[in-house]
């Protein structure tokens, strides 16, 4: 395609764009497809011949459009919201035309040089100790099996990436029965086995605790077990809770534990002081990621991943053929040698986007602002009639049930909040998704979306009480969900 | 930002994009920058208040495009050149806008039903049985980690996953010695341990002889290990070595051993008949990959991973917290079961932009253009006194050395190669990178990138047959490289 050519049609597409960000609230959140409509519209076969990219395009709003579910939109309160801020649009629209892989210094210096500086940057912004390096993998599951590693390396001497784990005994790793599941595939991935994850139990707020951690690490000891890691979170994904670090970090230290810290989302509100409570003891800790891809205006993917050993990393994870080696030698950094992927998008320059043009300041009032909309659901929620919250709000998280007054049964009130989530999502006017607490289904609303304004926290509320009625079979009956 | 400042900059950047693809070709390849000369460039802490973008943009063209290496250069000749076409660049702006994340059916139906298509496309555009079901990894190197870990569920009969690796007996897997490091790695991070992959010795052709695998599966077998895996290679990195597919399948069935091929980059060659010959066997192949982001126009980074039973893979990966359980449940693919980040971009669209903007004779004719530039640089070099082909042509790559008359030494031929190496990459006229032929340097060059011509092709070699006669010792003192 000529470079002519090509500027026309990138012309056209960023008006589409501005137009899709400017108009985005119009659409549904969640597609409003069923299984194989998308596919139904796709051709069978490949096709022999070229078509122009005005048909792909008009076949791209007419047949894939329908299916995409809005991550962007101002009213998608499931999972954790994405962050394509438009200046890491701008960053993307570069990375892409580039298409340099930062696999090794020289096959990209700039994209090497700034990625370490880019995350000196974050490092000091959410109060990190200033000897922990970083490197940008694609999502804190990769992160955390980074760790998983290194504390296979650091236990076993080396021998875990040589030997292999079989001419071991079977290691241990501990983290909170609320942790996230890519702790549960981590151990899949490097071999440790399911079973040898301790899930230790959690107190009143959803936070590990440390007394039953410290007996759990020497019972394992005491039958000949060799515990190698325990992984903190900070703000869990089901309902945000903030494992006690300092403590944990005090039986890392006796236990000799590698101590990761998993703060994927609650991460992005440590650039605000008044959320560093939860550091204490960071100066303990081995790894720690969080995600500004989840909540600082970054376009995913992009996983900030900071260490205070790399070389333990870089054992871990070193292979070095002929054909790989450059004339810089040991005189760089190849980042290559810091994940799992040999080759990598240059994802520094979108970070490098959103820092200088939001600035901290202005990345401090976005996590502040979308604090403020949870704190006022929160006390809406407190004040509805028929709904409780189904643990604390954390930062901009909430999470609730509908428990009208009547309904004592827990599976009756279980099956009508998976009734009232399935009625909000399939409207397609908010999207959330769902959790469970000690057991019990409940509702997740996280804020995060950089529109998300007052008025669509308000018109979800407004949203899901009028369609919570229609849940509950003992109640008067109630119309179908009016304006 | 407002969408409309968001449309000005992006329709300011389109240009600045269009006109970089114009004119890449009058940039150096390879960065001309030494280490630290970017960073000194970059405030050491982050700012404090935002800026515009304008400045941004200004401080990316002053500062950061120096020191980036061009892989869209006509003359990038390096590694595998990267393929970043203006289809899939188009493609890549969308995804970027839209953000969604693809990791499960409903957070985007279209992301899922599209990715199951064009995969579907794929197989069928590359000869792949029926049977075979794809995902799109990053990378090769992610695809081979899926396939060991596939390997290890499979020959411990879940065990490995659950109970992790130490329960077991080591397991074994081969590759042929001229193998992809990713395998090394892939032992590492999977837990199984370097010293368990087996390197079998390849033939005059660089292809792994299947006597000695069967050998080499017997003795372990005897010595009590587990053997588990094989991968075949289709193109191996350094030379583009072929394994032979049929033996290999032959011995894998008869050892049940998991039969994994990495085709990272001749796998693209395969939509065309011509080069179909090295997929005899392939009824017998477990999982198959090969990179569009290497030589199929499609921009980095994705890999198209094609798995015969893919319920082998899920078991492997899958983990279900409530927190990710959807409405839809099992009557979709939800493709995170299927790799090991949660997070997943839609990467499908790109792939969908590329082959109906092209289609399969345009993708054939691509490569073809590619293998016949190759083919005349081969007659090239066999007709350029001095010089000597590395090993056979392989496709589009050709290996090569400088071997002057009267010089016998293989160490000192090295260094003059080596330095060959450095004065073509630091002139910045093309880029190439090294490689080890039987233990000594080699030059390999890899015709790849989209825009690559006859013209591009001789002017490299013009040059290389210029600069190496001042890396000869024993020449007649040569003045500086002329015209």
């Amino acid at each position: 395609m000529e470079s002519e050519t090509f500027r026309a049609h990138a012309h056209a597409f960023v008006d589409w764009m501005a137009d899709y960000l400017a108009h985005v609230e119009r659409r549904p959140v969640r597609a409003q497809v069923r299984p194989g409509d998308i596919a139904r519209l796709l051709a069978a076969e490949p096709p022999a011949h070229g078509e122009p990219i005005s048909d792909i395009f008009s076949a791209f709003e007419r047949d894939i459009l329908p299916g995409v579910t809005h991550w962007q939109h101002p009213r998608f309160f499931a999972y954790f919201p994405a962050n394509a801020s438009p200046p890491s649009v701008l960053a993307e629209m570069l990375t892409a035309v580039l298409g340099v892989n930062c696999m090794a210094w020289e096959t990209s210096p700039a994209g090497t040089e700034l990625e370490t500086r880019v995350l000196a940057w974050l490092r000091q912004m959410v109060g990190l100790p200033e000897s922990f390096e970083g490197v940008i993998q694609d999502s804190a599951s990769s992160a955390t099996l980074v760790a998983l590693l290194a504390a296979c390396e650091r236990v076993t001497g080396g021998a875990a990436g040589t030997r292999g784990l079989a001419a071991n005994r079977a290691l241990t790793v501990y983290a909170s029965a609320e942790t996230h599941s890519s702790i549960d595939k981590g151990m899949m991935v490097a071999g440790l086995g399911l079973e040898n994850l301790r899930k230790i139990p959690t107190d009143s707020k959803f936070a590990l605790r440390p007394e039953v951690l410290a007996e759990s690490v020497r019972r394992d000891r005491d039958a000949g077990l060799l515990p190698a890691c325990v992984v903190a979170t900070l703000g869990t994904t089901a309902v945000g809770g903030i494992d006690p670090l300092a403590d944990i970090a005090e039986i890392a230290r006796r236990e000799r534990l590698y101590l990761h810290v998993d703060a994927a989302w609650a991460g992005s509100a440590l650039v605000c002081e008044e959320f560093r409570d939860m550091l204490a003891g960071v100066g303990e800790v081995d790894s720690f990621v969080f995600n500004p891809h989840k909540w600082l205006l970054t376009n995913f993917d992009c996983s900030a991943h900071f260490v205070r050993d790399m070389a333990e990393v870089e054992r871990a994870l070193t292979v070095s053929p002929a054909y790989l080696r450059t004339a810089a030698g040991d005189r760089v950094v190849d980042y290559r040698n810091r994940s799992v992927p040999l080759g990598r998008r240059f994802r520094a320059l979108k970070l490098w986007f959103v820092i200088r043009h939001y600035g901290v300041v202005g990345l401090q009032a976005h996590i502040r602002r979308h604090v403020g909309l949870a704190r006022d659901l929160e006390a809406r929620i407190r004040n509805t009639p028929g709904f409780v919250l189904a643990a604390p709000r954390s930062l901009s998280l909430v999470t609730f049930r509908y428990r009208p007054d009547g309904v004592a049964d827990a599976e009756a009130i279980d099956q009508m909040n998976r009734q009232l989530l399935a009625r909000v999502n399939e409207g397609g006017l908010a999207y959330l998704s769902p959790c469970e607490v000690r057991g019990r289904f409940a509702l997740r609303l996280a804020i995060g979306a950089p529109e998300t304004q007052e008025q669509h926290v308000i018109e979800v509320w407004d949203h899901i009480t009028r369609l919570a009625a229609q849940c509950n079979p003992a109640a008067p009956s109630a119309g179908p969900a009016g304006t």
